[in-house]
């Protein structure tokens, strides 16, 4: 139960780190819609370690293999599980590791909650259990473009700097996945910078849906709000979630939050889409705060599992913003909320 | 399915604002637990409109009737409901508004969601929802004072007015809520500025659990963060969340926010007490942003059903900063979180 | 979660026998039906106490009040809560068997399971709790009769008497409720028998929906046979439960049972109108096994909380067959399944 | 959601008979318990194909890989997704019956049901599918061992032949997995001449676990009996269950049926081991009814895609009696059933 996410469409990851595989099942794809393979494995490209300078330098090829529940080009209706084989783990660069909590890891947290772990590569904790996520967001995608639905995501703000415009062209044109282009180079420029001195910067990744109509989303307990809040916060490393005008508005009056609304469309977007947790037509616009990544190589004093205390310096491949790679994870749960929200919408409102 | 939350604490809603009553169940209560309809009553007072002149003066008892799930003063283990009835619902100041889609509101998109709705006091939408949540929570803080689990909450900011102290023993001495009875004072004057211009402004609610230990919250899909997330994000008027160091965490480098952990205590929170989405140990910090209310006097420009648009200013009692009433309301759904997370840990490593 | 049933269409009941009340929340009614309160209470005064020689004498009005989600007559789409109080709780006739656990009764379970019990009548294991089951099944008759969908139920069986025919007509007819009245006569002589030996007898329930069309339920899991299964034996007293030909196939072969389908009709019915987990178009058929009530005023030797045993003679009020009462509660139970089956399926093959 | 079973031991099945892989992912396995391959690969030996003339002939060797979950040979409390590739489909065998419905089978209503659909080999429909269902009860079984609950099962009845004994060590010693060798002779005989006459034939299977104490399953909607029926009914082919007792007790009196306790042992066990849902301590006994196999190879009159009729002789290679595979299936079920009810009670009542 805990590694599953949604009600109609219902997305359950599975997977170590360094264990023999990662992947996902997704049940509740609605039937007969064509699906590519190189649909998904275009978006786990985009998720996929050694990308540019910017990322971590593990090669993973992560070629996906789907196992059931496409015939023929199209999608059954059954579950269709996804598949990517871990080929590049370097198991032994975790030897030293293996009885330290490393700082900010979940490595202590595992073994109280579980009493064993997997510490290779931070095992399930990893940011590599994201890949099922992304494959499963993949379907949502495509399954959403024939509502007409459209994501579109970008790394907004790196440390202090911020870009200032959403030109979700330039995205995929630049390592950070910045939708402004001179906000990029800046942002390249401080990641890079961090990534000398062995340390980490965070930032802020945002994703907009346009296209939902008016009435997706639940009142009270399944708010829209509250399932694309639960989706960002069950990212690796993300630490806040807001939804339109966010944190900003409450220093704000109501008088100019209040969105104008003319009957068909809104002059501002301070709801960001979403007016009593339900789509209201306008576009849907979710920012996350992603913070700096915890495996740094400069040395760390870490506790460990013998009470002691180590110096450390982590050795590994990592990532020193992990911005970029959030982009299309965080884009993935959104589809995957946005179409769950759908499915449960033509079950209320669909007439015989 | 939308009124639920919990796996193994449900909480289900129900109710419109002007209906017969709004009230709660909540399945899976531990039985054994003795537990006093005054310590309920006393959450939902904290919670009620009326109590001072910061808050909407719709006047209602707010008793709750226990209706089954205790006996004798202990909870059975089987579910309690709970019952308030609405009785200072005066519908006829929604009559005006009946075909209008008042900004910010959700009765466009309930109008688009549902086909019909009750116009009056939001219906559903309304934040009198929130008593079920509040009982709910009541129960929850019970269960979980048993295990040493403690919540508090206040209002840390109102538009510019930031609280700078914790001191939690100050929030029911002051009107707003403030764990600061300095800033106190001075968001009270911002907020009676505020109604006096027939406007509302936003502010910021915090709750903090201590005493949880470490290993309470599941990996992935189910991580604290993310219940925590979906939890504050399904309460109205709320459009952000943050954990521990949240979004200021974006500006800053990992060597820095790698929590400090001697083995036993943690020298900095900057995770919130949460890693890898499990209890670490450290108290459990989120910040909810709360959005200025969006029921103002201020006359503003509505659409209408039929299409055409209307100034209105909306009458009813109104509250012109929702976080006052929001601290009792968050502190209930980090408890139902909390409590959950609980049960499913006792789940999985109990040895028989 | 051990109280609900259904995923789009949730069924929460509450209350203990002699508890305030007893009741139930309907999540997933869909908006716009006209729902008279009058159709509830007629569901709920079949399956009251008191209404023949047959039944138990405990008298209770059963008047439902509907607290939510139903505004000007109409469903509105959020939860319909419906409470029903206890009037006639004769908690006194259970003070005697406060510590001793009554054969066939749940009363030694619930002590180990819970610790604590409501000793009253059986508390949540009562039959009482089925009132909600039957609101919700009347909501859920409304709303399946537009789609065409009729469900009937009758008992088929008492001991070695079976009905024959099956003339649904006939049900509310006989104190039996059997569609068969002459069968009815007998049964009703058998029943009558038993309860002047202060004893009980049990017998079968068969519920058919007509109407369905094929495609309804969903494969593996969630096949319709399951979910009816787990309706079916989820009510008081039920031991067993098949579906079309059921038990009788086993001692038949696949030339015989596999039903002769013309592409429109089926000839036969040996499936009882599910294939592979899935309606068929064919009436869907369920047969349920009642054994005889637990609850009898013959002497009999009971375990006593201290570890002793002791002579019992149950006073009470109670029913020397159960099945006249289970029909309501079978049919409400078949409507809960494919109700959910139903909107399961909108929201699969709907397109926008 | 509908291939998924479980809330806290949730297994989540996937594949189709001739697509690549079956599998299955189980998340909710307890950490810290030793998981030997082999003993997953016992089971899926028992349910595998081709393994004595009374079974189908087609040919898999289903080793099962497994992908995560398990390290350094012990359970890590994460998802254990496991597989096993399809490797004998012999998918030209149903070229023929693209476009035409197979008598019994659920071809007809998944074309109903979702537009489109994988022929060969009923697709997701075949019984290959509980190749997940046995993998994850053997998990299962493990875990229930620690906590000293065994589960036995075998064939105890072929069309009109009964086993009369129940000498569970038997059952791997016939073919038929009767638990009477002497019965087993005879169903051998009688399966023998259905397969000669290109026909099927139904029975009965038997599961049983002993060492559950009193305490698990839940009251109302999730009484034990609800979940077995549903675990039952889920199983290709079932069209009947019933517990202790069963159908039998429908022409018995209450006199007799209420379980005699002396407040440690029962003397009889008409309840089957559940009473009012929840565990008494006695042995849990359930009989399922496994109609004959649908695939047969006499002639028979079947519908067509066009809506014609054409006489089919089904060539494939099936089982003429699919009780004795059904066995592993149904002990998996009902391990599925058992460990999910175990880690409930653990949260309900452990104590910190």
């Amino acid at each position: 139960m805990s590694s599953s996410f949604g009600r109609l469409f219902v997305v359950t990851t599975f997977g170590e780190s360094h264990g023999p595989a990662v992947g996902v099942v997704v049940d509740g794809m609605p039937p007969g819609i064509a699906v590519e393979l190189a649909a998904i494995q275009r978006e786990l490209d985009r998720r996929r370690p050694g990308q540019s300078a910017l990322t971590t330098q593990r090669q993973e090829g992560d070629q996906v293999e789907i196992l059931s529940g496409i015939f023929d080009g199209v999608s059954l209706g059954t579950p269709i599980a996804m598949l990517v084989r871990n080929t590049d783990a370097r198991s032994g660069d975790y030897d030293a590791l293996k009885d330290v909590y490393r700082p900010g890891h979940a490595d202590y947290v595992y073994a109280q909650k579980y009493g064993v772990r997997d510490h290779r590569g931070g095992g399930r904790a990893s940011g590599r259990e994201t890949v099922g996520r992304v494959a499963a967001g993949a379907l949502a995608r495509i399954a959403l473009a024939t509502a007409g639905v459209e994501i579109m995501g970008g790394t907004v703000q790196v440390r202090h700097v911020k870009a200032t415009r959403r030109d979700w062209e330039q995205v995929e044109r630049n390592p950070v996945r910045a939708p402004d282009a001179t906000a990029a180079r800046e942002m390249a420029t401080v990641i890079e910078a961090a990534r000398e001195r062995h340390d980490s910067v965070g930032g802020i990744v945002e994703v907009v849906a346009t296209g939902v109509p008016a009435g997706w989303g639940d009142p009270t307990m399944a708010k829209l709000d509250a399932l694309l809040g639960a989706a960002m916060l069950s990212i690796p490393a993300t630490k806040g979630v807001e939804i339109g005008g966010g944190f900003g508005m409450c220093e704000l009056e109501g008088s100019l939050t209040n969105d104008v609304f003319d009957g068909h469309q809104y002059l501002t977007n301070f709801a960001g889409g979403i007016s009593g947790g339900i789509s209201n037509g306008a576009d849907i616009v979710v920012r996350v705060a992603v913070r700096p990544a915890t495996s740094i190589g400069k040395p760390q004093s870490a506790a460990t599992a013998e009470g002691g205390r180590r110096i450390i310096e982590i050795q590994g491949r990592h990532d020193p913003c992990i911005c970029p790679r959030a982009v299309p994870v965080a884009e993935s749960m959104m589809a995957i909320v946005l179409i769950d929200a759908w499915l449960r919408q033509r079950a209320l409102r669909n007439t015989p």
